[in-house]
């Protein structure tokens, strides 16, 4: 196992790999300018006319269910089987899934049709979709009835995907090994879509790692982490914290990041 | 009456309510990062499949018709039907009827349809739907032909419904008694989106104290003013307030919101 | 030729046109503020129930194709033909035009049923427009097989079109005259949706300068370049230089602009 974050964010920055992102209205944004801050081209699109040939240009696709209905669910459908096909890496966010049937069944749907490489999503989420009791509530996790790392360990072995836990400490397992990510900030729960930007990350970090997705996959966690880290040394509140990570995320340092990430 | 908006902020950041917002594409990531920054849950969803579910969680329904499509509509209705019949209170946002027939059909038939708790509209808005002369000007009101506070009885009145009209000093009423509400700052005009985003506190406000929309919304518009208050004393122009607007609604203080609340 | 931004700057805040947009989801919010921050009025409307009632209030409709599909693309057809049909100035960006054929097809379509007065993208989307070989990835463009200023010359001259030719340095062109701006900075590639919104800017600047749109077009990305000089000059980031694109937006003046821009 080589977890490098510094090495994969240089390589990152010097190919600028083009992530397309089927995701939500509400982070749409959010996600596009963390991937620019972070060194990676950002492209949207969902029309059942082009997305397949948009992730053929692509070196990763970002599924993301929070504001989903059924052409949208469709089109991921689509871009996910064609990325599948073309064996390019694949994140699914499953954001909600437990709060309606329709989210988790979507997910679920997702899951078994398209090769997911990631999936990443908060403790309630996965625990859902791996069919463990949790409590969610719209689409905020408040807690999972069983230990993260090995509600990590357990979605990564039945699901056949990277589950990508994310939390105060985030877990991300390929069903064997668990890696913990201890970075971050509790400042990143105050803003909406940090979730969705860390899925986002996590794309842009297997399109420059594919062959290693679980180091990859945590790797990108470390990275989101520390620019948390580094926004919330100065942000005022969730407005300012929110500016500062995007401002982080383009600040951060390849040479220092292997040694401020916390990935044990 | 009992108004107590420091009381009402503690008591929501308290039970962290879920406010589900079916709203415009423009100001989706706002009206979440406000809702989120006062200290309630947004949840967005729109589709037919899973919009009645999902009210059920929430403990208030706030719909906005800034973008609106005929699904959309439907989505509403579909909610706002579920909501009603559960007695979850409902925010209606009529943003730009008296623009076009389409806006002002619409917001008349989400009117009639369904139990509309709060209409929080500027007062072309509010004087279209009422049947008054108003000048209206795509999304923005330039004017009413009436005095806004007796604007506000009116609708009430008429529209049986708690009717909040925001202007430079905001108007609530219940067809009887009119609220004024003097906080703000002219800057909160100079930002896309703050209205939805009043409309989406007013939801928070309603999902605490249900059994007083009156006072509710009142306190909601007097809170967000304070929090426009503090973001404009920092603020360079309107990209600095709108972040301030973030910070300053995290920060806002139960204990002194009473005092600094201009509800008369 | 008049080339007098600072004039025009002022007569737009006078007169506050309505600029109807019919945009990519990822950018509403942003070209929305910066519109407001400039000082005109956004209003953003996309259904086919109104969006002929909307744009005859409007001084300018701006089509972008940033997240198309089949319905929006209906949508700017009908907008665009009840402009035409008006004489409102219509803005096209192409996004991502060379990316996929949809999005090229799309851009040709509007170019033919529609009288596009000012055609904004950058290098590679122009030059697919034209029939130019180019790189693009996604919706950035890479480079252009030809000479910026040329590019803008023959795409002015092909399509009957003012060109408005978008990078390190900007070219606009009605097929004759090419005028150049050297405005600008380079941490306006850093955000995104920067390019939607100089596409925004000039809808404006059209909407106060119907008669004289080459020059129009020209001044709108001098005063967008000249905000982003001085919202550079404080960034300490991409997050930080977005927020000060709008106060810088909002601070512009009249006065000093007319020496500031850099029009060639």
């Amino acid at each position: 196992m080589t977890v490098t974050p510094g090495e994969t964010l240089r390589r990152l920055r010097e190919r600028k790999p083009l992530v397309h992102q089927i995701t939500n209205y509400v982070v749409m944004n959010e996600t596009a300018n963390a991937t620019l801050a972070l060194g990676a081209l950002p492209v949207m699109a969902h029309a059942p006319e082009e997305v397949e040939e948009m992730v053929g240009l692509a070196g990763a696709l970002v599924l993301n269910i929070g504001t989903l209905s059924s052409h949208w669910v469709d089109a991921m459908l689509l871009a996910g089987r064609a990325a599948s096909a073309r064996e390019i890496p694949i994140v699914l966010d499953p954001v909600g899934a437990g709060a309606t049937s329709f989210r988790t069944e979507t997910a679920k749907r997702i899951l078994d049709e398209v090769d997911v490489t990631v999936l990443r999503g908060n403790a309630g989420e996965v625990a859902t979709l791996v069919g463990v009791e949790a409590e969610v509530r719209g689409v905020e996790s408040i807690g999972a009835g069983e230990d993260a790392a090995e509600l990590a360990r357990r979605a990564g072995e039945t699901l056949g995907v990277i589950a990508s836990v994310t939390g105060p400490v985030d877990h991300v397992s390929d069903g064997q090994t668990v890696l913990s990510v201890s970075n971050g900030d509790a400042m990143l729960a105050t803003v909406t879509g940090t979730g969705c930007m860390s899925s986002a990350l996590t794309g842009c970090f297997l399109a420059v790692k594919p062959d290693q997705p679980l180091e990859a996959a945590a790797e990108a966690l470390a990275a989101f982490g520390v620019a948390g880290e580094d926004a919330a040394r100065e942000a005022k509140g969730p407005g300012s914290f929110h500016v500062g990570l995007y401002d982080a995320l383009a600040a951060l340092d390849p040479e220092t990041l292997d040694d401020r990430a916390r990935i044990g």
